[in-house]
């Protein structure tokens, strides 16, 4: 486990070494945020490589909102690569607690439950916030310059790959919920994240292809 | 475009803000490679959580085995977004090149088509490598630890995504090259990447949806 507090500080290396070795963080659910985040800088080159090109003037407007609406998407899921990590620790810290006697064991049980359904937070967000990049990279598709149609394909692919890594871990903390009217509305909404992205994935690969295959 | 010596030595911030900013790179192609190696990070991940775990002596060597392959495979992917701007830096500078003379515009379009067949071969490596690291991912998923099936799978959506990625990267330089054999015969082993990727993606996924959903 590294300290967290460097970790928008490490190298792309270090980062990697740290997902490698044999701790539970950071895991599937930093490296999720990292795509998502990923995905968005793709789909802002996408925007900076169309704004003040020939025949794009009558979209600057737009294209410069979707630059400003990706990017803060893309600096709030690189913040979540370590918010993830530390909702994680509290669930490891509650199943520490001591369970001796009964009130202790109420005690750990309460607290299990609350840090992880706050676990499930930062793969939520990322899982929300890389359907939007997949939204903006469809209008930048729609608006952009069609020479970089294969870099708007691959942040949708990076944002579709955090979208659903978000949804597995999301999934993964409700599994030891008891709160099943909670997990019920919370699988609710994951499907239609995960229908919603389905659509726009299709979309832009359909687009991706009739232009390169 | 920033300077790709110092490339690997990048924070993670760094990295995405020169993938966001307006130059062609890095683009897609290194964004993939790096999706790749965190692809395979994951999978080294899931090794080092099973062993040393209870129930998991027998597999010991087997799980070693594809540690060290996949540890390979993520270095070589890292590497590869560095080598992929390269690449694309080389097809820039032969498009810059004089086209006066008859003599010069024949030696200009010899060069272009000559660095587009280079240029298409990191894209085809992170393709063919993050396949590999699938296959990996498939064997860990096997023998490992099941508590780790969620970066399992988080780990085969990265380098599916890479896997992708590369074979768009690819098709984009085929798409101006005249040496139609060669596209011909290249567009092939795409299709074998492509089809091989999708069957392990869907069995890795298959069962995460079996355990969480």
């Amino acid at each position: 486990m590294v300290q967290e507090k460097k970790k928008d500080e490490m190298t792309l290396t270090q980062f990697l070494e740290a997902v490698a070795e044999g701790s539970a963080t950071p895991g599937g659910g930093s490296v999720s945020a990292l795509a998502g985040s990923l995905g968005a800088a793709l789909v802002e080159m996408v925007v900076n490589l169309t704004l003040g090109k020939k025949g794009f003037e009558a979209q600057e407007a737009e294209l410069k909102k979707i630059r400003q609406e990706v990017r803060s998407h893309r600096e709030a899921l690189a913040a979540t690569i370590v918010q993830d990590i530390k909702a994680y620790q509290e669930v490891m810290i509650a199943y520490l607690l001591p369970k001796t006697s009964e009130e202790e064991k109420r005690k750990r049980k309460e607290e299990i439950q609350k840090s992880l359904k706050k676990a499930a937070d930062p793969p939520l967000f990322t899982a929300a916030t890389s359907l939007k990049v997949m939204k903006l990279c469809q209008e930048a598709v729609e608006k952009g310059n069609p020479n970089t149609i294969s870099d708007a394909a691959i942040g949708v692919l990076l944002a579709d790959a955090a979208l659903l890594g978000g949804i597995f871990n999301v999934l993964i903390n409700l599994s030891a919920l008891d709160d099943k009217t909670y997990v019920e509305k919370m699988k609710k909404e994951l499907r239609r994240l995960r229908l919603e992205g389905e659509k726009i994935k299709k979309s832009i690969l359909g687009r991706v292809k009739e232009k390169i295959y």
